[in-house]
């Protein structure tokens, strides 16, 4: 994913400067940017940035849940210990990142913005991506699963369902779409889930309420695939809430799977 | 579980008739049996029940989801096809197996009973069953997985989740909760979640309006191994809303792995 958000960023010509952080960032993700830091250098990543004058910065991919034990702070990261303690405090993923983007736009005067401010192009919009469309039982299912997203948004946990024939069959915990996906192909192959045919939908969309700078779902070729290894009709994702990690690769994927792509505005949902 | 309740049901001298679902009962449940049917077979469970002139029933453990297809009807449900149809239709199966009972109780005249009435001493009552108390921690977990459960209800999916540390981790789907323990014991083996210790609690409680003569959630002693193995610090419960599958095995395998088992008020938990 930052490989592609930083490719449309530079496509639009906006001057970038990449910095990559230690054990989260792949092989290729490093070898662009321009610095790589500890997540626990906090101090070092303040000084590059205003060394740089950089006024806006984004976060981009997933970082690991990290343990303060493990976080060898820096000197400017313990300058701002009671800071940081209380960013770390307990909570959702969501709830910590939203206290450390907080504390770095008021403690720092840095401006954070998301990755559809960076790369605009890259948030799937409303409509069908795909030759396969959605028949009327797929909205179903997918409005379904727009309904459920919504009802565990207070909770600060799944982001994706499967929904099957107007039946919740999986929900996305800490395990993550990819695993969940999984799930869905082991209970169909052993019989459990007793569905003939390309049936069901994964659906994915953003938290209610949810904070854009933070964790933006993503679908990408890798989604599409194990989709259709789960044997889903196809993915619906909330209009304008979801990025998409390589629009061409994607939907060739999906053509290729025969499964369909749809934005669904999140007002054609029912309120629930 | 069947073989459980039948023991209990007996124990209080209540008269019993036992009828086995082929493929679906255990060969212990099929061996203590005084009759076994096919899941199609509806007209020859009337005939038997009303033969016998038995007026309640209970339906006792899980019933594979029947393709129509696959059933077999015989005669007697046939002539009672329009409704059955009708029972077949879309939804959870909770929503089956509710318009199932109705269905019985309104045509033929029998009363479907819960296993909470046919062996009330099965039912987990509040407060502390092990030697292990739960802590206010895992009370706050174990009430964040009360209402996470009941924002579930709608949906007619899980009634089982893993909360760890404030955040939910697993929701049940169409897995089961076994499957879902498995998961979280992965997760944790692999790094992907990083907790020290028995951490994180079980939750497992009835959809909220949940209709208890169908599928009322059970734990046993399998539950709590698998908890145990997941590093679990406990199991909570809704108090009167959840089975136990034994309740010396279940209380001395939680003590083993020194896991906690609490029942916990509905009430206990703030409305959501």
């Amino acid at each position: 994913m930052p490989l592609i958000v930083v490719n449309e960023a530079r496509a639009s010509s906006q001057p970038l400067f990449v910095i990559a952080i230690q054990d989260a960032a792949s092989a290729a993700t490093s070898a662009m940017a321009q610095a790589t830091i500890r997540l626990g250098q906090l101090g070092t990543f303040l000084d590059l940035v205003k060394g740089q004058g950089i006024s806006r910065v984004a976060l981009v991919g997933a970082l690991p849940r990290p343990h303060l034990a493990d976080l060898r702070l820096d000197l400017g990261a313990i300058r701002r210990l009671p800071a940081v303690l209380r960013v770390m405090g307990g909570g959702g993923d969501d709830a910590l990142l939203r206290r450390l983007i907080n504390m770095v736009e008021e403690r720092e005067g840095l401006k954070v913005v998301g990755i559809h401010e960076l790369a605009p192009s890259l948030v799937i919009k409303d409509g069908a991506l795909t030759t396969r469309q959605a028949v009327p039982r797929d909205l179903r299912d997918a409005t379904l699963g727009l309904e459920l997203i919504a009802a565990l948004s207070p909770f600060d946990c799944g982001q994706a369902v499967v929904i099957m024939d107007g039946r919740p069959v999986a929900m996305e915990g800490a395990e993550g779409t990819d695993a969940m996906l999984e799930r869905v192909a082991a209970l169909r192959s052993s019989g459990r889930l007793r569905v003939r045919g390309q049936r069901g939908v994964l659906v994915k969309a953003p938290k209610r309420g949810q904070d854009m700078r933070v964790d933006m779902p993503v679908i990408g070729p890798d989604t599409i695939l194990r989709a259709a290894e789960a044997g889903l009709a196809g993915v619906a994702v909330e209009a304008g809430g979801v990025l998409v990690a390589g629009l061409q690769e994607t939907r060739a994927a999906a053509d290729r799977g025969k499964l369909f792509i749809h934005g669904l505005k999140a007002t054609d949902a029912r309120p629930s």
